[in-house]
């Protein structure tokens, strides 16, 4: 185990935000934040992370399938269910820091704010299926027409959420703020629509600052 | 549709029962029995029935993915909650009749009694994410050890569930059958562990006897 016996128990970082909010480029600071820390890190994805979510991701973004909002819900928690147990809580009981892109806070945007689905179901599930919640939240907002802007121009085929409709990505960003307004000590939300060294910058600060609250 | 106008709404009618319990057979007997009763029939597997269901079906069965208990029960809600929005509901609505080769009760049965998950959480997930259930329901009945004995004599492979130990299957089976006695006016049990003709002659009268019920 890197980070030597002083941490007795690791921290989960979850990051968040919409199409083309820069999540990537995050993800490497994070990781580069947490291993300057001290800790081993484990990086993982939703939908995803394991061998049943990654085969899961490909059943969900798969335009033919057609899948509907209730079961896409329940597929994003069986992947959940899984991360949990196999990779995320093993990994903190080691003393890791796990940095996963997105996370439950992704389900109340995307299959509640987005889908319209009951956010008293998805709580339950949450309490249910995950068990656990991140310990920082970092949230990348962006305007709607500017993030799938960035989205278009990489070029490529559009998955199946990505070509959701414009008025979609409202109701999944007002989902992510609500988010964020109802727990302020576990989120940070990031201007995302500012030059990309401007919005690292405020990444490493904000894990930084979190991490000396804690120590 | 076929059966005419005087059919107002389907059927739906589930099959149930632990492995070797001929339920391959018995699912033909059922159709056939519609078939002459006037209905359309419309024949559907769980889990599996649509294209993400047959998807997630593969994923489901693989034991190299070491499914958990908690990721299996959502998976199996994932793709009911798909077939029955997809598939069941719309083909009642057209006055045809549904036979599912399990359904709910193998939750139940499987997920509950084999796995030990809460049965009250998977009655909240079945209020949730099927929302109906079947209007009639076959168990056929076997002791686990005659049953397992079929399933190892016909050869091949075993899939990941049909390779648990029988204690497993003794809960499975106990657990189907508190639920045939909490619900005697939609369950009919037959035993099993006959020769298949009595067994199937068994199925096409309680069948037959069920729609003459409702007459």
């Amino acid at each position: 185990m890197s980070g030597g016996e002083a941490i007795r128990r690791g921290v989960f970082v979850s990051l968040e935000g919409g199409e083309g909010a820069g999540k990537s480029t995050a993800l490497a600071a994070l990781r580069e934040g947490l291993q300057e820390a001290g800790y081993a890190v484990v990086a993982t994805r939703e939908p995803g992370g394991t061998p049943l979510g990654e085969g899961l991701r490909t059943l969900l973004l798969d335009p033919a399938l057609a899948t509907l909002p209730e079961a896409e819900l329940l597929l994003m928690f069986a992947a959940r269910a899984q991360l949990v147990r196999e990779l995320i809580l093993p990994a903190l009981a080691r003393g890791q820091a796990v940095v996963s892109d997105r996370f439950t806070d992704a389900s109340f945007a995307y299959q509640g704010g987005g889908r319209g689905l009951d956010s008293g179901w998805i709580a339950e599930l949450e309490r249910r299926a995950a068990g656990i919640r991140p310990d920082l939240t970092i949230l990348l907002d962006i305007g709607v027409a500017e993030g799938l802007q960035r989205v278009r121009s990489r070029g490529g085929e559009l998955d199946r959420i990505e070509a959701e409709r414009g008025e979609f990505f409202e109701r999944v960003r007002a989902a992510y703020l609500a988010r964020a307004a109802a727990e302020p000590a576990r989120f940070r939300v990031i201007d995302a629509s500012r030059p990309v060294e401007a919005v690292m910058a405020d990444v490493r600060a904000a894990l930084a600052g979190w991490l000396r609250s804690r120590a």
